[in-house]
């Protein structure tokens, strides 16, 4: 290790100093803070960005990586920590102060007006900010670079190395094969899923979800469950990983599987090395493989027969009245029920991935200028049609349901449907490589799929692309095919 | 308003969110951080403190002061404002960098080594470390200067103006005149206060705490209240100001005064007037000031009769068994039941100011060389003996109870007694000018109190001193004399 390795080091701690800090601020804005503590929040949020982006691209940070880049006494760790700093770096400066001032405040207008035309159910009050948060993008696309299509570079952000070619193919055989698929599953006899929306007790609904994420092995001496009104992970290091659920009195799914997706989350950043804090190996690699982790935990893991055989009758316990008629069996099945429905966040395991498309398909041909965003409305109503078979009734609930597009967030939503198929591929090799794991899920002994998961994915950190981690661990490149025949074997032994 | 005059408050309202933003850290890791977050939060709070000296004493900060403190076009307001920003500017110059780093060293290793020494009730253990700490200290006050005292120097850190002359003749009138009358009135029958020791469940005293804080005019849209270890006050602008209490299940009167008190303290940083955010302005005025507003409240109001005329029919309903035997008349006697006792927090509205004094009088002799650290607790246990007739059992309970010498805050405790001193004092001066208050506070109508120390005290944040405002307010300096005076008042009658 070379003395210019441990400034690099320091720097990089300071930045992820700065970095956490604004996490923590941001995790307080939605669990804890008054409501009248918005405004300076967001200054203080502003200021804290300001200092991050001065630190992540000073000419200190330039010159230790310039330097180190080239250097051959680092061992191959070391090099791949470096490479990776210095793109993280080389982005950062593609940026110019006055643009990165130009999108905070677009997003922080668009924002606003994106939370009014949901209330007020009136997308013109969101579509001139909409717009301009697609000038911008594309102008975000241009200072970035890209070789083939502008969104990849919006891509390379949240999954690097992943290309809009590659999704087109990837969504195009969602459309072939996923929805035709679901089509087949509608037609089979509905399943009764009615007593999941009974009242469920708060208290005992939370202290159940409390008692699945231990299970997990979520460490609670290293991280924490609160409430809030939407469900998300943050860390501040690995040694302190937050997460948050929200609770329905009249639904019971809804605490359940957010408790189970946050903590799959969860247990990815408790599981990366804390000692590698600042270091890109200290840090996730992808979205793609965050998801990954949630979506194996919720339905890989926490919609299987197999978690429930262990898991239902102590649910009993807590809720006789409710569950007294219901077998694990019947139970197993309304958790799994597919239905088309109006909103992403409630969809099940399947029609989850047509939300995603839709989505994927409107940025697409919004970048590609084939759609303006006063017909968007119009667009995502036809394809919400076409694949889910639904009407939409209003926009609130549809084209303005999410928060993203509103964040300047384009090109993240695939990152769900491809983590879902990464979880897919993942889970099928665990089945191969541990011994007996169904039967240990069985009775109630999550251990071996986490330390699994920390072996082979968490405790490498960003030291490899996403793809380079499914090529380890499964021999092959992201496979649609393995969660088109997981969710066959899977639905056709439920609607048989 | 100069343009100038702007862009020192940019600079300002920069270096306020930075601080504002450890202070969430701080409150964080006392509130909510699981117990392994505690290392890197450590590390990212010196990261912050880093960037906070660097933002106050950049040269940018530099020139703007330079300009605008001889600027005659600034009004009153702003020169006092600009006046207070260039006096803070230039103590933090005086820092070297060096000397903040050796600081925060010896700080963090001080109260590691003194929760051990505490913990295994070994002296021995801290010695070595306040030795190092006493000797930084000192080093601080050359860096800082001063002219009569080196004490001088951390006085005016908390307490500006305030001098250790001043201290001394103020403790000598404590020792002369309070010391002697707290033996009068241990010689009288001593007050029953064994009902306050029952069991009194916890979420009831949670709820009625809370009753109490609105009851104060507390703003729950900016602020919240959540438990600790030891209750405090933190604010991250006037509109989010947080408090904490703790609850003991067999001592109902921890939870109501640390709620008072604490409320206290809250009521004057909502009070601040939120557009002065950054500026001294938008800034508490001293520490002495500060507890003058959480003792006025636990004290002078919340250890009044009329105060309990109101609440206490209400804590009866609360707690109808354990007080159904208890006047109202008994109530208000056992809660301000003269006792010495061994540890500060726990002493009574006159006994603290003893626990106070040995403090002061022991910083004063190590400072001037006249007792080595050595022979700390010998001297801690003499004082305890001469001016509280107790024989300290051991040092966990006697010269390590209090967390403040860890953290190398000298200077700091005298402001208790001074805060308690200016309480009197300015509640004397509200009894005179707000008509009919003791029978608003019978009603449990407290808005008059709480205008008037808005009007008073809150709004002018650091545009005046203590010693100005006490001025303007009560038409003469820090008066012993009035604490005394309403002592024996109100002893004399509850001791008849």
């Amino acid at each position: 290790m070379t003395s210019k390795y441990e400034s690099l080091a320091v720097l990089l701690k300071k930045l992820s100093d700065i970095n956490y800090a604004s996490g923590l601020l941001q995790w307080d804005q939605e669990v804890n803070m008054p409501e009248k503590g918005g405004e300076i929040r967001a200054q203080q949020l502003s200021t804290l960005a300001g200092l991050s982006h001065e630190t992540g691209t000073s000419s200190e940070m330039e010159n230790l990586l310039s330097e180190l880049i080239g250097d051959s006494k680092l061992d191959d760790r070391q090099k791949r920590n470096v490479k990776e700093a210095y793109r993280n770096f080389t982005d950062r400066k593609k940026y110019t102060t006055q643009f990165v001032i130009e999108m905070s405040t677009t997003v922080s207008q668009g924002f606003q007006a994106w939370q009014q035309a949901k209330k007020e159910n009136n997308f013109n009050l969101f579509a001139p900010h909409l717009q301009k948060l697609m000038d911008l993008k594309l102008k975000e696309c241009e200072l970035l670079g890209y070789e083939d299509h502008p969104y990849d570079a919006l891509l390379n952000q949240h999954e690097p190395g992943m290309t809009t070619k590659q999704l087109k193919k990837l969504f195009s055989d969602v459309r072939t094969q996923l929805v035709p698929y679901v089509q087949t599953l509608l037609e089979k006899k509905k399943i009764d899923d009615e007593f999941t929306r009974q009242h469920y007790d708060k208290q005992k609904q939370w202290d159940f979800g409390m008692d699945l994420l231990k299970q997990m092995g979520f460490d609670f001496k290293a991280g924490r469950q609160d409430l809030s009104s939407h469900p998300f992970t943050i860390n501040f290091n690995s040694r302190d990983v937050r997460v948050t659920t929200r609770i329905n009195e009249n639904d019971l799914c809804e605490m359940i599987w957010s408790c189970i997706h946050e903590g799959g989350h969860a247990l990815y950043e408790q599981g990366i090395p804390f000692e590698n804090y600042g270091w890109p190996s200290g840090e996730f690699t992808s979205l793609g493989i965050h998801e990954s982790q949630s979506r194996l935990w919720e339905n890989n893991v926490g919609r299987s027969l197999s978690y429930w055989k262990y898991n239902y009758p102590r649910l009993c316990k807590v809720f006789p009245d409710q569950l007294k008629k219901i077998s694990v069996e019947h139970f197993y099945k309304a958790i799994n029920k597919v239905e088309p429905s109006l909103i992403r966040t409630n969809a099940d395991e399947l029609t989850y991935h047509m939300h995603v498309m839709i989505r994927f398909e409107i940025e697409i041909a919004l970048m590609e200028g084939k759609v303006k965003v006063e017909d968007l409305p119009q667009l995502w109503n036809a394809r919400y049609k076409e694949y889910l078979g639904i009407e939409v009734p209003d926009n609130a609930r549809g084209v303005l349901q999410d928060v993203h597009w509103s964040h300047g967030s384009f090109g993240y939503f695939p990152t769900y449907s491809i983590g879902s198929f990464y979880a897919a591929q993942f889970f099928r090799q665990a089945q191969k490589e541990i011994k007996g794991l169904d039967q240990e899920i069985d009775n109630g002994n999550l251990k071996p799929m986490l330390l699994w998961l920390r072996e082979k994915i968490h405790r490498h950190g960003r030291l490899y692309t996403s793809n380079e981690l499914c090529n380890a661990i499964t021999g092959k490149d992201l496979d649609f095919g393995e969660f088109m025949e997981y969710a066959k074997i899977k639905y056709e032994q439920i609607y048989n």
